[in-house]
């Protein structure tokens, strides 16, 4: 597919800086940018390679204003990372879905499957599940009984969903997620010895929502493990039973959310973050990497950081000063001294 | 299945306060108890809800006093959460379990496998493979050469167990677990590359334990990584090669233990907790989230915290000096003011 | 397979100390030795076990000095770890190799396979995918559409890999391993709901890697995700969407990689570490367990720890400091009053 700036800036309403008649077919990365494709610029960190870089189109914001002589034709937009994604989901959009039912796979006769899916080899749809249009289901994949599945949805090779579950449209699960395992409940007893609390309940992953691969959402003792509309979970985290995620909360790799917790909706957490059980985070809450929240949250917007959490600078100016504290130590080992000569002890 | 307050009073040995004859056919969640069901309060944070819960009947400990009136029936025990497992475990039992071949699935001419097994399609079975009676083994499932499989598991879709590992009776493991992958040993040469060892050892895992989603226990480089009875791993559990984890220790999710070490009974792990390689720790000892273990803990029962850990009270009290540290620092600067000033420097 | 203590000596090229005529036909750890087995001794901290062990011989480095009566026979080479890595690999050689096809699998008309394929059941082999020789695929493997792998690789059961990816030659993949899901990339708009980033790049493995169970690399949003030559990744890794692992790095379980950062070659990772995105980190430095890298090292060889990071003596030196700040605190409590007196305020 060739295109020329003149006509991608059409696709993405933006306005053409240069020679609208170069074609791409193409994209790059702006730091290695070939003739023929287009890149983006959009993190300020990256500006120095627009005046190097050999990608005939470069989609820039509308508030950049270059240092120097940039030989690609640059298109203007009010959000160039928005519109590349709106560009590269336009090209996704071009090519064919994969339709039909592989053989060998397994569906149970009791199962209700929507218009034009897409089941692999391998895959397993178990008693009484329905499966709504659109929906690509790769090989290996396994849909336990009385699972509820929307429209255009995308699971990947090796997803497991357990009895129960419900999810509902537009979602992607990535290979190896699993839905549904039992959460982590266990009664001591008097040996030490541990009883299992049944895990009764389900998992329900509302719209619009992304599972990164090898992801594990447990089902609830009783009632639900939600995933509000919108949520982003990155690959390995770990949700637990009865959590409930707000809308549009993103949560990057590596984190986890420890039982009956509820978080707000539009949270964003770092890489490792954690949060205890039983507790609530407002909406809007932001967690750094390795952020261990410890108690609830209550400040909309808050920025947490550390291990216990607490609001992100004073962690910051804490840790500054952990850097310099040996130093502290020396000095008021000195103060100590000084002050005992004042005395007239030495 | 409908019971009164009555009859589950008896079958969990339970005093009845309030209307015998009340009837629940489901379990809720306290917080949102409805009419019919019966629900449970045993973590005091939740007490708040006994007192408007629509729930027909709560479970309580002999210990609760209610301080308003509780309109639902109360069955009062010595330790409600086990006595709810207990009644959901009979409500579990009370269900038909699957049992069965299903095709397509691999079996192994060599393999003997026991009475009653559910073997869902696509599991694969491999040579020499032993498995005893009442085992539940979900579609997508892998069992490797040689391996030796006891009564009344389940591994639930898309478990892989490796050539040579040993599961006891009455486990569970959970999808995407996997068992006896190769652990992480690499001799380096006199050009930094690496040369793999060979890991020729297995995993045993005793009697009575669980194994959460996507978890991981590597095989012993010689002998065997071992799972004692009644362990129970959450989802993303690291085990390295020829780790030993004591009888009924609990490990919250993302946790790890480096290769070699030997971790006491009835230890319980925090989540995102890790213990580094070659070390010992005690029977009992607890570790919070995110603790790090980088030296043996010899003292039985010791609480440990951060990264690296000392003893959670000691690690607390450090932690909240951190927190008013940058104020420290500027006193100690007009501490240092002062004195010149009295030493007449200033 | 029984060996004499000279038979193996000449294999591993090393010094026979003690009976060469002993045998041995397994191996065993130097701290519950068998007779009839070999061991080895190359951590000092396993030092006391030699003078007791019963393994009939062991191989020691050639530095290692008794300082009391051994009764195995040893045998003394430069690098025991080295020495037994390769004894292991004969002995692993020896055996021979699964080979065939296994019934059912699924294998894309337009794939070409290499010779001497193992293909497990269930396996599901691509269009236009490309395999070499001597490789293994395990039951219920699935490798997406234009994949090409090299020669003589391993992939066990369930690594499931995305279309288009590339794995070089002498790669190990453990079981679960997720090759090319999306990268973590979306772009919020003014309701902060966030717009799926296409993920158009792949990911590149060169030769000689090895990849633990359950990690996932994630493709590349355009241009590739590169695993360099000989890099090893434990269990439970996640390497995000346009980073580049160098040559030869050693990356530990439970670590992680954010988006674009570019780590050096010769690099180690201790388990939990994590390195932010946009970063560059230079050949051969060391991060501690739990070390989070927030911004580029610059340093060849540089050791860290922390979270954030920081150089690790220092690092090792404030967290001692930490553990004795509230005593700090009570000091510079008292010189305070001592202070007031000296001006005579009190």
């Amino acid at each position: 597919m060739e295109l020329s700036a003149k006509q991608i800036a059409e696709l993405i309403q933006g306005e053409v800086v240069g020679n609208p008649d170069v074609t791409i077919n193409n994209v790059s990365k702006i730091e290695d940018g070939k003739p023929g494709t287009i890149s983006f610029l959009s993190n300020p960190k990256y500006t120095q390679y627009i005046y190097q870089t050999k990608a005939s189109v470069v989609i820039v914001n509308n508030t950049f204003e270059p240092e120097k002589k940039v030989s690609a034709t640059m298109i203007r937009v009010p959000d160039a990372y928005s519109a590349v994604a709106k560009l590269m989901q336009m090209y996704l959009d071009s090519k064919p879905r994969k339709t039909g039912v592989e053989q060998p796979s397994f569906v149970s006769e009791t199962a209700i499957i929507g218009d034009f899916p897409y089941i692999g080899a391998f895959a397993y749809i178990g008693e009484n599940v329905k499966i709504g249009n659109n929906v690509s289901i790769y090989p290996n994949t396994y849909i336990g009984d009385n699972v509820t599945i929307g429209d255009n949805n995308i699971l990947y090779a090796g997803v497991k969903i357990y009895h129960n579950c419900v999810v509902g449209d537009n979602c992607i699960l990535h290979a190896g997620a699993v839905v549904g395992s039992d959460g982590f409940g266990f009664a001591p007893d008097e040996n030490n010895e541990y009883t299992k609390i049944p895990q009764l309940g389900n998992v329900v992953i509302e719209d619009n929502c992304e599972i990164g691969a090898n992801t594990a959402l447990d089902r609830a003792t009783m009632g639900s493990t939600v995933l509000k509309k919108g949520v982003k979970l990155d690959n390995f985290v770990q949700i637990a039973h009865n959590v409930e995620i707000g809308e549009n909360t993103v949560i990057a790799a590596m984190s986890g959310v420890a039982g009956s917790t509820v978080i707000g909706k539009n949270c964003m957490f770092g890489g490792h973050a954690g949060v205890v059980g039983h507790l609530t985070v407002a909406d809007g809450v932001k967690m750094g990497a390795y952020t261990g929240i410890a108690s609830s949250v209550k400040k909309e917007g808050a920025v947490m950081r550390g291990t216990p959490a607490f609001e992100a600078r004073a962690f910051t100016r804490s840790w500054i000063s952990l850097k310099s504290l040996p130093d502290l130590v020396k000095e008021v080992r000195v103060l100590k001294q000084e002050i005992k000569k004042l005395k007239g002890e030495e």
